[in-house]
């Protein structure tokens, strides 16, 4: 028995569920299920995660669990990329709910726009949206990241993978992170570290 | 020396905060910060949190942490409102992030453009994706909490603190929770638990 992971190949947040359980050596089967097509939408998916989203894993007792960053929470309990509780972990625990919040909504978003979807010309409000809140996201990273390693004193975390998921394709949505230095040079050093396999 | 709140009263962000201060019988400071007229994004402020949001709170060794759902965290650990690491604790990380990504983005919104900012007239398109984004968000819900009292098999955990947050003043933002049977029940359930101070 092992696990099964619902995702689709080109998200960033079902890269964040390949990259902890690679981190991890945990084996999985992948069902690649494909939102931009509807395959989060049938009545069999709706039974697997009712919000409609992938990922979703299957645990070998069939226990289900969904939402991107709470399966890193939960494969990063008890190693290096989760701290222990405290204020060390509320720090990894922000940047978690800035990345839904205030990254991914915009830097994901004008990827599947102008990446994905190659919809760039009928949706230019919207892009113009997510350019200036997606920047915003990286002027509050680089100010981090500008005079420290990882977005945490702890390492690197999973508040880094998380981040890391749409800032490595940011230029998928028109982002230049090279004008953002610390978050540029964040990006490289994260894809340096053992283990790590970006999204391309 | 007390905690210090950087918050909106009005705000059901900010209200997360001030119910799990109260549950936990911490006092505090308030500094009413008022993001409807800027006050999130005056130079100081953002030396406090660089992102511009409130709430905030200062410790008192001075340690600075943002985002409403780490807060409910930081201050859960060790309670009945957050269970130990495991399968149980990551239902409530689910709930969490759905909050924030499914939930807030819609509800909050809603209420911000016709109760708090009055701008209805003028934003019908954004209403409207506000009204499909919310009423998904309470289906969702609904489809748990129709056979089961609270959103995860803990009892009541940060989960409901934070999905009542906005739920409880959702009439505001112009949707009908009552159409959502398992999510009105829960809200006066909720709102019936010792130490719960509603937002009004």
């Amino acid at each position: 028995m092992t696990l099964t992971v619902y995702g689709m190949r080109s998200s960033g947040n079902c890269w964040k569920v390949e990259q902890i359980l690679s981190l991890r050596r945990i084996h999985y089967d992948w069902i690649e299920t494909d939102a931009t097509a509807g395959a989060t939408r049938t009545a069999d998916f709706l039974k697997i995660n009712p919000n409609g989203k992938v990922p979703a894993v299957k645990l070998v007792d069939s226990t289900i669990l969904t939402e991107s960053n709470a399966i890193l929470t939960h494969f990063a309990e008890e190693t290096s990329w989760m701290p222990p509780p405290g204020v060390a972990r509320s720090r990894v625990m922000e940047w978690l709910f800035f990345e839904q919040y205030s990254h991914e909504p915009y830097v994901a978003v004008a990827r599947n726009i102008m990446h994905l979807r190659g919809d760039a010309d009928r949706q230019q409000e919207r892009l113009a949206q997510c350019r200036a809140g997606g920047e915003h996201a990286f002027r509050v990273m680089s100010g981090r990241l500008a005079t420290h390693p990882w977005l945490t004193d702890s390492g690197p975390t999973i508040a880094d993978i998380s981040l890391f998921a749409y800032s490595q394709v940011a230029d998928q949505g028109g982002f230049d992170v090279a004008a953002f230095a610390g978050v540029a040079s964040w990006v490289a050093r994260f894809a340096a570290l053992p283990g790590i396999n970006p999204l391309r």
